[in-house]
C-alpha cells in the first residue's frame, strides 16, 4: 500500500516536509487506522536530530497516536470500523519472553518494536510513525480510548501519560502519600494530574518560581523551589515518592535528600549520566530507580482510569505544516504542555 | 570510673596510643563488658584520620566488640555476668521514632549514638569505641552471641557482617537466585559468604583475577572479571541482586548492566560520587539503592544464623600494639579479610 501521506526528516538536521511512505497490506491481525492527532514528544526531535545516534532515514516520528479504525484483519476480534483507539510508543513485542508474558513489552528481552525508528519486521527497513495519514497496527498494540474524553488532548497520554503512570503504579501512590513531581513539562504535567487523581499530596519541584501558580492550577497541593535550600531542608526526608521528569543529566543529590527512609526516586526523562552521592542512598536506605513507557495492559488501564476521572493533556493544537517551529519551541520549553498535530491539516 | 586502658589517636595523622579513659557507671539498664576481641574497621582508619572531617580527638575507634558481661544493672534482664555478648556500630537511639520502631535504629531519625566519635547521653563529650578493655552498653544495643563459634571471629559480623546481611535479607536473596557481590574485602568476603548460606549462585565480580580462588574457596559458584568485557556481556541481565562493596566511588553502570529488568544494585560501601547513567535504570526499570549496617534486632537474627550455619569472618589477629601497622595494611587491603585485636595484649 503506497500513497499514504506523512511528514519526514530525511536527514540529520533536515527540516521535517511531505513524503509518501508505504504501509502494509492488512494481515489478520492487524487494525487499519486512520489518524485523527498526533502529539508531539521530544524523543521525536532528537530522533529527527540523531541526538541519540540511532537514527535512521527518512524519520517519520509520532508515537502519541489517536484515529479511527478503518478496516481490521479477519482474527481481530477487539476492534471494529469507527472505533476511536490509539498507538504509544511501541507497535509490536517478542510476545515470548519473560516481560512480554508480565505484561512489560518495553522491556522485551527481544527488542520490542518502537512506533518509528524501529525494525520492521514486516516491509523491512524501519518503523514509521504516526505524523501520517493512517498507520497499520497489530491489534494487541493498539489501545481503546474512552469516547467521553476531549479526543485530540487524549494523544499525549500515548507516552507523557504512560510514562508517568507506570512509575507511580508501580510504587504503589496512595491516597495520604506526599509525592514530589520534579519538572514541569509534557511529563511533569501529567505526573501532578495522576498522582493528584490517586489521592497523593502532590508537591511540583521546580527550579522556576514561575511555574508555581501554573502547577497547583493542574492539581498541585505545593510548589517547592529547589534553588531555595531553606525550603528545600524543610521537606528533608518527608517524600514517599519523587517522579523525576528532568529530561537531561542533573544533579540529584538535592532530591534523594527529600526522600524517606526506604522511598524511591524515580527517573523517566534522564537518560544520560546522573550526579549522585552513594552516602544519600545509604543514609536512609533510599533507591534511585529507572521506568521507561509502560507496558500495553497498563497504558490501557491508564486509559481507563482516564475516562473515569476525566483526565487529559493541557494541550496546544498545530498543523502539520508548523511542525518544524513546533519543534524548536519544544526545545525552548516554550508549550504548554504538549503540542498535538491536528492530522486533517495533512490533506490542505 | 577512670583508668580503663585504651588505644585513642589524639589527632590528625597522629599513631593510635595507649591512653586512660573514661567509662561510666553502671546504669540500670546497662551491661558492663570486659573486652575479649575487637575488629579493625576500615571505618576506624576513616575516624582516626578525619576522612570525613567529621572526628573528634581522642579517637578511640572500634564497634565490632566481643567480650563478656561483669556486671549487670539492676534492670537488666537478658543478661547475666559470664554471657557472651557483643556490641556493634551503635550503643543508643532514640527508641520512639519511627525507624526506632521499626527496629531499624541505625537510621534513628534523632540520631543514633555511635559506638565511637558519637554523642555521649552520659558523660557529655564523644564515645569510645572498643580499643579498650571494657566498655559499659545499654542492654538494647548489646548483642548475644552464639558460644559454638569460634569467638573471635565473630568479631566483624558485628560491621561487615551485618552491612552485608542486612541488605541480603531486604531485597530478599533466597535459592537459586543469581547474586552478584563486587569487591572482596572484609565486607565482600561476608556478603560470599551469607549470599551461599542462603542458597544463592554466588558470583564474585571483581577486577583481580588473583581473587578468584580464595573467592570460590569462600563460596562463590563463579568469579566474574569485570574488566572482561566479553564476559560481561554474557551476564548481562541475568542478576537478580547485587552487593556492592565497593568502598570509593567508582562507575557504576558496568554492574547496573548485569542487573535483570526490576533487580537492585545495593550499595553499603561507596558514600561518595558514583557514576551512574540514567538510562541504565530506565532501560530495564532497574535500581540503585544503599543500605546502611542494620538493626539490633536483624544483627540478632545474623548472629542467630551464623551460628546455626557456622559462620564466621576470616580474620588475622593482632596485638593492639600492632595497630597503626595494621592501619597501613588495610589501606593496602593487605588483609584477609578483616584484622581482630586480641584485646588481652592491653594488659602486656
Amino acid at each position: 500500500m503506497k500513497n499514504v501521506n506523512a511528514y519526514a526528516a530525511k536527514a540529520n538536521d533536515a527540516d521535517l516536509e511531505p513524503m509518501e511512505i508505504e504501509r502494509r497490506q492488512l494481515l489478520a491481525d492487524d487494525v487499519k487506522i486512520e489518524i485523527d492527532y498526533c502529539g508531539v514528544c521530544h524523543s521525536d526531535i532528537h530522533q529527527v536530530r540523531n541526538d541519540w545516534g540511532n537514527s535512521q532515514y527518512p524519520v517519520i516520528p509520532g508515537h502519541e497516536i489517536i484515529g479511527r479504525v478503518t478496516e481490521v484483519g479477519k482474527d481481530v476480534t477487539q476492534y471494529k470500523k469507527g472505533d476511536l483507539v490509539g498507538v504509544g510508543c511501541m507497535v509490536d513485542s517478542c510476545q515470548e519472553c519473560q516481560s512480554c508474558k508480565d505484561d512489560l513489552e518495553q522491556y522485551c528481552e527481544n527488542g520490542m518494536t518502537a512506533t518509528y525508528n524501529g525494525k520492521d519486521k514486516h516491509l523491512g527497513g524501519h518503523t514509521f510513525g504516526g505524523y501520517s495519514e493512517m498507520i497499520v497496527v497489530k491489534e494487541k498494540f493498539v489501545l481503546s480510548i474512552p469516547e467521553n474524553l476531549d479526543t485530540k488532548a487524549v494523544a499525549p497520554l500515548l507516552c507523557a501519560g504512560i510514562t508517568t503512570w507506570s512509575p507511580l503504579r508501580q510504587w504503589n501512590v496512595k491516597k495520604g502519600d506526599k509525592v514530589g513531581v520534579v519538572g514541569l513539562g509534557g511529563l511533569g504535567h501529567m505526573g501532578v494530574k495522576f498522582a493528584s487523581a490517586l489521592g497523593a499530596h502532590v508537591v511540583m519541584i521546580t527550579t522556576s518560581p514561575s511555574k508555581a501558580s501554573d502547577a497547583k492550577f493542574l492539581g498541585a497541593d505545593e510548589v517547592l523551589i529547589s534553588k531555595n535550600e531553606d525550603e528545600m531542608k524543610k521537606h528533608q526526608g518527608t517524600f514517599d515518592f519523587i517522579l523525576n521528569t528532568v529530561p537531561v543529566g542533573h544533579d540529584t543529590n538535592p532530591y534523594i535528600a527529600l526522600l524517606k527512609r526506604d522511598a524511591t526516586m524515580t527517573l523517566v526523562g534522564a537518560i544520560d549520566e546522573v550526579d549522585i552521592h552513594g552516602g544519600g542512598l545509604v543514609m536512609g536506605r533510599k533507591r534511585l530507580a529507572g521506568s521507561l513507557i509502560g507496558g500495553i495492559k497498563e497504558t490501557q488501564e491508564m486509559l481507563d482510569f482516564c475516562g473515569e476521572h476525566n483526565i487529559v493533556s493541557d494541550i496546544e493544537m498545530i498543523d502539520m505544516q508548523n511542525i518544524n517551529e513546533a519543534f524548536d519551541r519544544v526545545v525552548k520549553s516554550d508549550v504548554k504542555y504538549r503540542f498535538v498535530i491536528d492530522m486533517k491539516s495533512l490533506k490542505n
